[in-house]
């Protein structure tokens, strides 16, 4: 190419593009003056540790019945999917899946992703047209926002759970196609969206309904069909639900719920679904027993109750400032990032893990920690644990 | 809510939100017509079929190491990772998984995340400030695309592999922070980018060079590091990999390989990576082990190569046209999206599985069957699929 090298002010070495890492270090060393540094702590497989921190709420990635299905799919189809769902990754696996979800969930047809993640971005954007206005909660989950952004519609953020706000941006639009987006349990802080007003809200105004059920789905509901069952609606016609596999369900994965022709239109059109490689068949055998488990795991359901209130109160009964638990989520307020910080590293120095929640990630911008229930811990180390946090409490 | 209900007007049923189930069966009765229905065809573990549409290029999602990995590793930690990477989600396999990825490719450091799509969405995002513009190719695969697009920054599309078309880009933009993003081999037609071109043209003027490696990790390069390594551009500072973990390394999930400044950049900062629940532990552990046989694999990439050629030497000679592969893709062009269909259907019938493309997964709005090669398919069950596709040519 016959283009000069153009030495660019300030750029420390070649190759160092425009200064981009000398900018990308500006940036971490701002981050570590803020408190906001993370850090990656791989644990072993046996590591002692309670958990009071992960998604896996019914205990199920580790149930017998779940561990075997996977490693039997693995045996037969071996370990990825081998393409796209289109092309060759869809197996009798993901079918027998998507069925089964389909009728736990109340819905007419069910289609799995490789992640939830992946699922939310589909999911917004199938329901968004050039003109349709999309009513989103103010402490929806990454991959909502990031749905409503690359969808490119107008987006109007209400306050949290608040069903009056999105009738008033609903009406404020009238005749435009809408959707309202929220989660159903949420997932910082445990609380639960008014799903049966905001179902009002959006059907008054010829609104779809769209929620992520991910920290539902398992946990609450008959049979533990989700927080959408939950407050009656499965199954409406304008009602669509997206979940993860990778919480109750103790895999991977994500699922876009609802009418036949939403489906037919994600795998029509879907970028996320047509553009990407089918989730492993061990991992979808797995979670289709995981599925089978938690739609009879009443009992399971019962022990999570029982161990969320505990949580809420221990910790409210030594002076903590604590949310009132719906599902498996309890979160607990920390005087700022680097107390949130310190807080959670001395309780993993004394075994047991908990969630460390700081800006970004916190809706408020403040820092709390986050205790999950994981009824796969034996109850006396879960009891154990939860001392251990009020005891590490600043 | 005291909102009265508004019938709008076209609106078939209650609860058919503005006709929005209506206005998806419209759409779906003009893509019949127009011939562009996908329908899913859930394949059992031994269905017998010659795989000519898959991305196993080196048939390691079956062998017997990658296989065993998995099955130790599910059973050490269970199904699923139960947690996001810095909550619960990172395990010593992860950190293994990354430590030898990034030996493989020859960079700093290396990222995983659940799949190849979300790392090119992270990739791209965190490539990306105010000011940036970004310079893709008219090929690129659709996780680019909506990586570009949902980072909201300027994008210009330049012709496919037309390194003078992305000087003239980047030389209209003097003085700006710019990202020139590729794949290595194209995912549809399995022609090779100009990587060591396009470095020169991106350097000359201060840009980051982005490769996505999908199709070439595994495949090309010294050990298989891949089509950057390939071109000799292993490790520059002002260049950055993503890859699929599952294509030739027969799994799933995604990874961003380049600087430390990067990475960490990443771990603070990514929502793609942040806010998803990390790759199934059993998969990485397969993944890690598969890269392990195809850093050896010569004699693979030897017959992959062998095969490829086959594919050309055996379609051209009918009088087929065929690309010229590069990797172990190769697409063979159809007469039309209908034509194609029926083509891939009938050699469905025959037991041959390919690969059918229409718009819009092609970039050129015309169609074609795309033939892979997979090593895991016995040579005479290859030769034979070989002949049965040009038996069923139109
Ligand atoms: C509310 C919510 N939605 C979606 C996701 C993304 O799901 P996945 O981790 O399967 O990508 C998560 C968590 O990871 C979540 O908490
Ligand atoms: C070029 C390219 N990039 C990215 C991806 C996405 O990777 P994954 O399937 O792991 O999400 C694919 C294929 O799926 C691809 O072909």
């Amino acid at each position: 190419m016959p283009v000069p090298y153009k030495r660019v002010v300030g750029s420390p070495v070649v190759g160092d593009a425009a200064g981009w890492l000398g900018n990308l270090e500006r940036r971490a060393r701002l981050r570590a003056k803020a408190g906001l540094t993370r850090h990656l702590r791989p644990r072993a497989a046996a590591d002692g540790v309670a958990d009071l921190a992960g998604n896996d709420y019914l205990g199920l990635s580790r149930h017998p019945a779940v561990v075997a299905a996977a490693a039997s799919a693995l045996r037969g189809y071996g370990l990825g999917a081998t393409g796209s769902r289109l092309v060759r990754g869809s197996t009798e696996v993901h079918a027998a899946l998507e069925t089964d979800l389909a009728g736990w969930l109340g819905t007419q047809r069910a289609l799995v992703y490789s992640s939830g993640y992946l699922a939310n971005l589909g999911a917004v954007r199938a329901l968004t047209g050039p003109r349709t206005l999309l009513v989103s909660d103010a402490h929806n989950h990454a991959s909502l926002i990031d749905g409503c952004r690359s969808s490119g519609a107008e987006t109007v953020v209400t306050p949290h759970a608040d069903p009056a706000a999105v009738g008033a941006a609903l009406a404020a639009a009238p005749g435009r196609p809408a959707v309202v987006v929220t989660e159903s349990v949420f997932s910082v802080d445990g609380d639960l969206a008014p799903l049966a007003d905001l179902h009002a809200v959006a059907r008054a105004h010829g609104a779809v309904l769209l929620v992520d059920d991910a920290h539902g789905v398992g946990v609450l509901g008959p049979h533990g069909a989700g927080g959408v069952a939950a407050a009656g609606l499965a199954g409406e016609p304008d009602v669509v639900v997206t979940a993860t596999l990778s919480k109750a369900l103790g895999g991977a994965g994500g699922v876009v719920a609802g009418p036949e022709a939403l489906v037919r239109h994600l795998v029509d059109t879907g970028r996320t679904f047509i553009y990407d490689t089918a989730l492993p068949p061990a991992v979808a055998a797995g979670v289709r027993a995981a599925l089978g488990v938690a739609r009879a795991g009443d009992d399971l359901r019962a022990e999570l109750a029982d161990r969320a209130a505990a949580i809420a109160r221990v910790c409210g009964g030594a002076g903590l400032d604590v949310t009132v638990p719906r599902g498996g989520v309890v979160a607990v307020t920390a005087p700022g990032p680097e107390a949130a910080v310190a807080w959670a590293a001395d309780c993993a120095d004394r075994g047991v893990a908990v969630g460390c929640f700081r800006p970004p990630s916190t809706p408020d911008g403040s820092s709390r920690l986050r205790l999950t229930v994981n009824v796969g811990v034996p109850r006396e180390a879960f009891d154990r644990a939860l001392a251990v946090v009020v005891e590490c409490a600043p």
